[in-house]
């Protein structure tokens, strides 16, 4: 019989929530049948979203959570005194095993502050990475760390790079996978003491295929497959992304509007510009996962809808049948060797 | 009389070397009568492209420099073994008072290393910070640091902050500019070592208008006028800036020729595409200053021609007249008291 992947949703996390968190869900389970989906959250509220849909009978559960963490709460406050709220709820799940994964659209801190303290850590890794994936000209990237981790060691980037390998060969399927790290130039002796430290950890590494420093410019054209930074610059990096394209759009968008000649032109060129802008959109490709972690945790984003939450899922299962933490756990245990 | 700015232009420096640079001198002593250029590079090449213009005698000089540092070159070797390169050779007549400031579009390196070593730093500047200006919504924001100050500490970053802060006020003549300090979120307990360590000292500043934490997201809105981050921060975002509009911009354009109707509308929007993408361009706003220097050097962008290297000039002719240097002079010595 085929293995049923049990998978936690937040129904109460993101800007969309409840409405779009339990439409994903039934997504979901209506678009494969190995997938049980439980929905934490107030179970009233979660159960008259429910009740607007068809999906197979028993393939989704509702377990009552009756607190929410706002995303401008302290995380770590949070996790603590809000035992009852449907991120802790859910990442407790995971914890006992009656769970694989977990996803939420809700606070990022939380989960990440959550997810290690409740799910906790595989054997030998140092620190748990947020990795989403960044599109680029002809694809995208997994850009790893992007989570709370600031400050981090070269031995935390050692390790990332190795997550981050075999998250995009087993989940993505993208072959041998090309591995950078980010830096301020071209040539090994560059970089600041984090990465001239690291540079030469990485290069050792016979798992890896790692093709030295990357320059920012370059991300955008996909020129690796993981790109290793530590959080704050991952952060800038993942930040600056949204920023730089968002802006772009909207001031092409203005100038086009400027006159007569371009709206007409506008409204010809729209439907090519929107797929266009549709694949330089990092929503596309599910939630972030934050790799390192005993169960698999997802951070969907903020603005997420059914669709994303949907690709969450999805990516959740793939996740587990690759068993994905085990190897993980064998990359660990082979460097420590 | 009119004070006659005296600005030494490296005339082998950049992609478009000499041709481009050559011309810019010329269309910059053309434009102003109070500018006296001193072309830096060898004699017989740059006379032969002077030879080509019009413009008012005595307002170009050129001194012979036989050698050229080229972008690829170590930067400290280059300016210890290349004496006579144009680089060198310029930046000795800004040490020896024979000329006010320096203008290469050569290798950025070369140019913070010599400046460094052979203009030397105003007193009580611990670091000079390279800070370019990146295009917004509206305007442009200073990047203080993307020079070659990796690993900053907490006073150095505040030394950006006023040296950025005079620079906008009295060479761009923004109004009490907005300073802001480059974080992963908005909050003051949020950011790494480095952040939560130079926040309070920035908040103390009573010479700054010191708005708090800018995530990397809200840089392209133009939420401040000088954003302050230590150097490898400050590469990441300037040239992934350059990166994602890049990419985006050549996304955009082969959308548009996916079929017909769009080949169509992208000829009528081409003309106010170009205009948005102009007002998206870092090139536009003349060189990067090196700030805390004794003499002006300025990093003007390695693909520049012939405009930027005249804005590039006239932008040391505002920096000579509104006396800058004092000014950083005077703010780095009040706050030692």
């Amino acid at each position: 019989m085929e293995e049923t992947v049990r998978i936690v949703v937040d129904a109460m996390g993101g800007d969309n929530a409840p409405t779009e968190i339990v439409k994903g869900a039934v997504a979901a389970v209506n678009g494969r049948s190995d997938i049980h989906v439980i929905l934490t959250g107030q179970k009233d509220t979660v159960e008259r979203e429910l009740a607007k849909y068809q999906y197979p009978r028993g393939s989704i559960e509702v377990v009552h959570a009756s607190q929410v963490i706002e995303t401008a709460e302290p995380p770590v406050a949070a996790i603590r005194t809000k035992k009852d709220s449907s991120i802790v709820v859910g990442l407790m799940m995971v914890r006992r095993g009656e769970a694989d994964a977990f996803v939420s659209a809700g606070s990022t801190g939380a989960v990440l502050v959550g997810g290690q303290a409740i799910v906790g850590r595989i054997k030998g890794i140092e620190r748990p990475a947020l990795a989403p994936l960044i599109p680029t000209k002809n694809g995208f990237s997994l850009l790893i760390d992007c989570g709370a981790n600031v400050d981090a060691r070269s031995s935390h980037l050692v390790q990332f790079a190795k997550m981050g390998s075999v998250y995009m060969e087993n989940v993505l399927g993208i072959k041998d996978p090309r591995v950078g790290i980010v830096n301020i130039g071209a040539e090994e002796e560059k970089g600041n003491a984090l990465v001239k430290e690291t540079f030469p950890l990485l290069k050792e590494c016979e798992d890896l295929n790692f093709i030295g420093s990357v320059e920012a410019r370059d991300i955008p054209d996909g020129v690796c497959d993981v790109i290793v930074c530590e959080a704050f610059v991952g952060n800038v990096i993942l930040k600056l992304y949204e920023g730089v394209a968002g802006t772009l759009v909207s001031a092409i968008k203005a100038g086009m509007m400027s006159d007569l000649r371009s709206k007409i032109g506008a409204l010809l060129v729209k439907p090519a510009l929107k797929k266009t802008m549709k694949s330089f959109d990092a929503t596309e490709y599910g939630g972030a996962p934050l790799l390192g972690l005993k169960g698999l945790v997802v951070k969907s984003h903020g603005s997420s809808k059914a669709i994303e939450v949907e690709h969450s899922i999805y990516q959740c299962v793939q996740f587990k049948k690759q068993a994905i933490n085990d190897q993980i756990a064998e990359h660990i245990l082979l460097s420590d060797k």
